[in-house]
């Protein structure tokens, strides 16, 4: 496998493989396979196979604790929106992991390395290989220093809807006005944050921070949501 | 919890659970959380969907070992088969779930407690539940009492094909003639098992046993690629 590859994983997640087999099998795609048939290559497909269980079951573990008062539907669609081939292809681009995959010169030459189907499926291969190699807990690290911020942040909040499920709680006693305002923007014009805060009555209830305002705001709802709710 | 449940998955499953209250989640219905709302219970729905991914990953796992030539696209078709409605309601039956969930009268009505659906999330249910009170080793002692000899004996081997598959293989070098005769059938009328043996040739190439004789044919067929492959 790739040296500067193997030193980027170390460096930037602080993991060292024991069998880099593992990390070829993921690295190679089935273009490249078929490509080098007298080499006896293994491409990537089965050991995504296990990576997409192995994610499925972290981040499921991950939604069950900390949602705790989330029904099993918004669950389903929470992860199902955050193990799917748009985040996860995105996931794989932010580790690089696009540089590395061995390609066929057809693959290469129609933008495979872009594809995002193949970058998904590149993410979980990566996912299984840990899992042969250092066991279930080492994904979980990996996963709390690349998925779950995300999800912390809010990045995937706009599918459970918070605003809506604020306004399903506050107005249970009757119609109440709900404001969102804007309380400051931080950081450069090109790495904004944005703080909001939602009030009902005049009356604060919560803070928000996102990339945008919609998501500062579902952060907000969602906050409000968890201080009502245990009161 | 039931006593007498508690007993029975001690006595069978060797299963003490610590925290009872895991247990009760998975075997509570919505429909009887519906009719004692003043009792503030939880039904099985969240313990569920984290069931269900630990299943998943355990499948897997054991999937991509027994069956190190199998590509991805028949791997998944055969943990469809195995984690599918119809075969873990079959599971959660032959354990006596169906016995101890507590159902609304209107679901007890509409014969709730035979419908597969419900059946299976009941298994799914106890999976999250055991996962959560012992983690996931428990979890991989108890499917290999149950699920794991099932895949032995090739209970979901239709799937796969392997009829086919050695067909294949066989013919690779130009037309071969493939029989498969009855070796003998052992045990009484309601309990028969059927040996079968492959040959090509005139050649015995290897043995299945299986409760029909379509099942049989499908390891004997496994057995006789197995062996030629390793040569």
């Amino acid at each position: 496998m790739d040296e500067v590859f193997l030193k980027m994983i170390k460096k930037k997640f602080g993991i060292t493989f024991q069998n880099t087999a593992y990390l070829e099998e993921a690295f190679t795609h089935s273009s490249y396979v078929n490509e080098h048939r007298d080499q006896q290559l293994k491409d990537n497909e089965r050991i995504e196979f296990l990576g997409d269980a192995v994610l499925e079951l972290i981040i499921s573990r991950y939604l069950f604790e900390h949602f705790p008062k989330l029904p099993e539907g918004k669950l389903t669609k929470l992860r199902a929106t955050i193990v799917c081939e748009a985040s996860l292809s995105q996931f794989a681009k932010e580790c690089s992991f696009d540089d590395y995959i061995r390609l066929g010169k057809g693959e290469e030459r129609m933008d495979g390395r872009k594809r995002p189907a193949l970058l998904c499926d590149l993410f979980e291969s990566f996912i299984g290989a840990l899992y042969l190699d250092q066991g279930i807990d080492s994904v979980l690290h990996f996963l709390e220093q690349t998925i779950f911020p995300k999800i912390q942040s809010g990045a995937f909040s706009h599918v459970m809807d918070h605003k809506t499920n604020l306004q399903e709680y506050l107005q249970q006693k009757g119609e109440i006005s709900i404001d969102y305002h804007l309380v400051e923007e931080i950081g450069p014009a090109h790495q904004k944050v944005f703080v909001v805060e939602v009030s009902a009555e005049g009356q604060a209830l919560g803070q928000g921070q996102g990339k945008t305002k919609k998501a500062a705001e579902q952060v907000a709802a969602e906050n409000a949501l968890l201080i009502l709710q245990d009161k």
